[in-house]
């Protein structure tokens, strides 16, 4: 039986929004999760302002089992994921002192700050997140998980929770690359589709330098059922004249 | 006085939150769109699913003035964007003779078989819009603006529709690097934000290889405002001896 486990991510950050820098983490999350039989379903990303934060934390945590922030974590005024998840808890945002400890493995006492200390403002009942490269923490409060947005923290936290997560069946996935215009093998691929629901088939056109084709990528929970829909669309694409690679099994 | 133009993002697409692709129209749709005066306050990523597409298209079209999507107008089964979209409407999807006759530039009548038909079905009252690469059109209804997930056909359609945008007020930026930790200006840089309401002041820390700061990055719409600020932000640095180096003005 097919137990499916979501997940859903809220980037937050006005540099992605606006462009000047490219969000690197989305990736590394989906590939992440679907490793412990988490499945993305979701990606929203905000602007640092609190009404948006509260309003994807709370949409999101009741309509996936879990929900990874990155971003906005930092010591700046415009870090207000902290007081952001809190309101959408509805409980207070409290100094936590297992935080400032953490933060007094990298800062000197003299060098902690007001502003340094705002990163251990974490509202009341969640746990810490370890940050093995800069130590402030991030946390996890209910089903929201709240990391950092430099890629290098944020995946160093996402490994320290990641297998403590409870996932379902995991998605396999194997794909063929079929030399043809999708759209002649558009009914023939529907058609295996329909016989096969407990797969999902994408089809994902390419042109590369006047060479052109698609990746039909099927993904299910049993491997034998994956396979033979592999098998089924590469003769399917065959019939057509269609010159057809099927993905080689991964490395041992 | 300031005139904000917003705009919501909905990357349709299940190769995304998978992991398998990496998003590559994000960026250059927030980039653009700033070009022409209006800002991309939100992007959601949702599955190939209908009620994910509808649910995200009503929700972003009735708070933002322009709505764009990305992916799924192709041919096979898991095109789903264009009867999602008018289903969001609540309007039927037709079969449109403009579109047809656009298909029939690129695909000879013999191979126009039904799949590829479907690349015709619009939602009854939408207009096309124009696809130079490959001819198979995107659409636009209400505020809502449908294309293709390939970039190239992307770039080449949002290039055709952009400037018939009707922009507001253009965000212009400026930054400024400053090596020191972030945590040592943080409170300086919230009395910078405090006493000037018109600029979006926002931090960006970072370590290059040991050699760790922030960026500053000063948004508004007053080209002066956003000197001052950065002026303030460069001189409150080095009161506390820090290197800084502005960004050098744009070239000609």
């Amino acid at each position: 039986m097919v137990n499916e486990v979501s997940a859903a991510l809220i980037v937050i950050g006005n540099e992605v929004l606006s462009g000047r820098t490219q969000d690197a983490n989305l990736q590394y999350i989906a590939l992440g999760l679907n490793e412990v039989g988490v499945r993305l379903k979701e990606v929203r990303v905000v602007t640092d302002e609190e009404d948006a934060i509260v309003a994807a934390v709370n949409a999101l945590r009741a309509t996936y089992n879990y929900v990874f922030t990155t971003g906005g974590i930092g010591p700046t005024h415009d870090d207000i994921t902290a007081e952001s998840v809190a309101k959408a808890f509805g409980v207070p945002l409290r100094r936590d002192p297992r935080a400032v400890e953490r933060l007094l493995r990298q800062i000197k006492p003299e060098n902690l700050n007001e502003a340094r200390l705002r990163m251990a403002n974490i509202p009341d009942g969640a746990d810490l997140i370890d940050n093995p490269v800069s130590h402030a923490p991030g946390f996890h409060i209910g089903n929201v998980y709240v990391m950092a947005g430099i890629p290098r923290i944020m995946q160093a936290m996402f490994e320290g929770v990641r297998h403590s997560l409870i996932g379902g069946s995991r998605l396999l996935s194997k794909s063929v690359t079929i030399y043809i215009g999708e759209g002649t093998i558009a009914t023939g691929l529907a058609e295996i589709q329909h016989r096969r629901p407990d797969v999902e088939i994408g089809s994902y056109p390419f042109n590369r330098g006047g060479i052109f084709g698609t990746v039909i990528v099927v993904r299910g929970t049993d491997a034998a059922t994956v396979e033979a829909a592999i098998a089924e669309v590469a003769e399917m694409a065959e019939g057509h004249g269609a010159t057809v690679e099927v993905e080689a099994p991964p490395p041992r």
